[in-house]
C-alpha cells in the first residue's frame, strides 16, 4: 500500500546525506532538503522542518550514524547536541539509544551506526503499517474521524499513526470522512493533514480548533484518532497541545478516543504523564503565520495584536482515564491490560 | 470609569450617520468608518465591522433609526434586512424590537426612532457598568482570568462584559492576569482583546486555542469568563464557538465558568439551547488570515492547504449545567435561581 503519490519517504538517507520533504514549505511547496551533517539535520528537527514523533526519531537515529562518519565529531557530543533539539517526543530518544548501542558493540562504529538507523527507519515503516491494519477495523464505512495536529505519513517514515487506519480502511473502499482540526499555532492539522488527505482522495474537512467540540455536541463525529510523542507506563499520553480538550470533550460526548503509536513513542521508564518534559515553544509561532498571498508570494504576516505577550506550549497530557485504546502493531489494548512495548 | 483611551465608543450615531470603530482594521490600525443608511450599517453588521453581541444590539437599533428617517423607505422591509445580518446574536432583534415599538406609537417616528435607538446604546453602556462591579468580587488580588473571544468593551457600546469586573478589579488597584484565547477563525480574542487589555496595561497573555486546556490542567487559571450572544430561558448560553470546551474543561479541572450579559442577550421566548440558530459562515474565515507584513503591509494570505474544504460554525451552545454563574447588571445569579430579564 502506497498511501500518497510521492516517490519517496518523508525522511531517508542517501550515502552520510539525510533527506526529508521540508515540512516547513507545505502544503504550498513540495520540495526536498539534504542535510549534511549531523548538525545539519538536528537543526531541521529543532526547526521542524522534519516533525511527528516517528519521523523524528528516524531523523535523529540518521543524525547519530552522521555524526559516527563525520571526522573529528566525538560522537557523544554530537548524541548530546541531537538529543537537545526537542525534548518532548519519546522516538528521538528511542533512536538515538539504538543507534548509539548498535554502534557501540561494533568495530566499524559509523557503519553499524548506519546500518542501526536504516533498520530503525524500516520498523517504524513496519510499525505503521500494522497499525493502519488493526485500527481499519474501528473504521466502520460512513465513519467521521476527527483528529488533531497531523499524524500521518508525514508525521512518521511512511503510512502515519493516526491516519494509517483510515488509509486502510479507504484503501479496502469504505467511506470514511476526516475532520482536520486546524492545530494552531503551527496548523499541522490545516496545513500537513489537509494536504495529506486531498492527496489521498479521502473526503475532509478542516475546522478551527474551536469548533471541535461543536462537532462533537452536534453529533458529527464518530470517534477521535491521534497520534501520541510519548506514552507514560500507566497509559497517560503527551501529544500535540489542544489533545486534552479533544480527549475530554469526546468522553463528555460518548466519543470514542483513541492513540496510535509504534513501538517507539511508549517510555515504560516513567511512571505517568507527570513526568514528562513539556516543549514551550517561541510566542512567535503565536503571533504570526506565513503562506501565500494572492500572488502565489509566501508572506509573513502578524496575526496577534502588536506588543502583546503570547504563550505557547507545545504539548499537553492526556491522562489514561480518557483514553478508550491505544491502537499497537500488535492489535488494540487498553491502559491498564495493555503489555506496553520495551527496548529490545 | 474610562477603561480606554479613546474618545468615543464602539458605535454611536451623528445626526443620521452611523459611525463605528472598524473591528476588521484593528488591531493594526484604528479608524472610524461612517455609514450613512441603514444597508450601509447593516452591511457592517453583516461583516463584522461592528460585532460583539451588545454593540450589535446599539449599531442594529441605530440602522433601524436610520430607516425610519431615510425618504423613500419601507421601514418593514428595512427592519427585515437588518435582521437578517446575523442570526445568533439575541441583543440585535432586542434592539429592533425596542426602536421598532417606540416608533410605531409616536407621531414623529422617525424622532421617535431616534430616541430609542439612543436611549437603547445608553442602557448598555449602564448594564456594562453594573456588571463590572458585580462581577469584579470574583476577580481576587493575583487572579488569572482565562476569557475567549472578545468581550470587552470593544464588543459592547462601552466597558465590556465579560473584561468588565477585570477592568473594574484592575481600577480598584487589584493585580488580574488574562489569558486571551485565540479564538480562530476570526482571533478576536488575540486581536482585539489582546489589543483592549494592552492599551489598559492590564497583564495578559494571548494563547492558541489549544493551549487553554494546558493552562487549567496546570492550575494556572483561577476562573473563566466569557460573554454570550444568546441565552435560553433555562440558562443555556450562545456564545462564540470555542466556548463550549472551555466549559466543558473548566468543569473537569474545577475551575468556575462565568457568564456575563447585559438583559439584552436573554431571550426568555426560547425554553433552551436547543432553539437557537448557529449560524454557519464562510469557509473562507478558516482559509485565510490578515495582517502586516514586516513592512507594515497589511496581506491576506492563504494559511490552509490549497483545495481542502473547511466547515466554519461561528458559536456553539454551552448547556446551562456547566455555568457556575451569570454576572448581570442586577448580580450573579444562577441557573434556575435566575430571574430572567424580560422586555419592558
Amino acid at each position: 500500500m502506497r498511501v500518497h503519490d510521492q516517490h519517496y519517504r518523508t525522511v531517508w538517507i542517501e550515502g552520510t546525506v539525510v533527506r526529508m520533504i521540508d515540512q516547513n514549505r507545505l502544503p504550498f511547496e513540495l520540495a526536498v532538503v539534504d542535510c549534511a551533517t549531523h548538525r545539519g539535520t538536528a537543526a531541521a528537527i529543532r526547526e521542524m522542518t522534519v516533525r511527528g514523533a516517528p519521523a523524528i526519531g528516524a531523523a535523529a537515529g540518521f543524525a547519530l550514524a552522521q555524526a559516527f562518519a563525520e571526522p573529528g565529531v566525538d560522537p557523544t557530543a554530537a548524541r548530546a547536541h541531537i538529543e537537545a533539539t526537542r525534548p518532548t517526543a519519546r522516538d528521538l530518544f528511542d533512536a538515538t539509544e539504538r543507534v548509539w548501542a548498535a554502534a557501540g558493540s561494533a568495530g566499524d562504529r559509523a557503519g553499524a551506526a548506519l546500518a542501526a538507523a536504516q533498520a530503525y527507519a524500516e520498523a517504524s515503516v513496519e510499525s505503521c503499517r500494522r497499525i493502519g491494519e488493526h485500527g481499519a477495523q474501528l473504521v466502520a464505512d460512513g465513519a467521521r474521524v476527527l483528529t488533531h495536529c497531523n499524524a500521518g505519513w508525514l508525521a512518521t517514515v511512511d503510512y502515519g499513526t493516526a491516519l494509517a487506519p483510515v488509509y486502510v480502511a479507504h484503501g479496502a473502499g469504505r467511506r470514511a470522512h476526516v475532520w482536520a482540526c486546524e492545530t494552531r499555532p503551527r496548523a499541522q492539522g490545516g496545513r500537513l493533514t489537509a494536504w495529506e488527505l486531498g492527496g489521498a482522495g479521502i473526503p475532509h474537512a478542516i475546522v478551527a480548533d474551536t469548533a471541535a467540540a461543536s462537532l462533537m455536541a452536534r453529533g458529527r463525529v464518530d470517534l477521535v484518532i491521534v497520534g501520541a510523542d510519548r506514552i507514560a507506563a500507566n497509559g497517560d499520553v503527551a501529544n500535540k497541545v489542544g489533545t486534552l480538550e479533544r480527549a475530554i470533550c469526546a468522553r463528555e460526548f460518548g466519543i470514542p478516543f483513541y492513540v496510535a503509536a509504534p513501538p517507539s513513542t511508549f517510555d515504560a521508564r516513567i511512571a505517568s504523564g507527570a513526568e514528562i518534559v513539556i516543549e514551550e515553544r517561541s510566542a512567535d509561532e503565536v503571533h504570526y503565520q506565513s503562506g501565500p498571498d494572492a500572488d502565489g508570494v509566501i508572506r509573513r504576516i502578524r496575526v496577534t495584536a502588536p506588543g502583546s505577550p503570547a504563550v505557547n506550549p507545545a504539548f499537553d497530557v492526556t491522562p489514561a482515564r480518557y483514553v478508550t485504546g491505544y491502537i499497537t502493531q500488535t492489535g488494540i489494548h487498553t491502559a491498564g491490560t495493555m503489555p506496553l512495548p520495551t527496548p529490545a
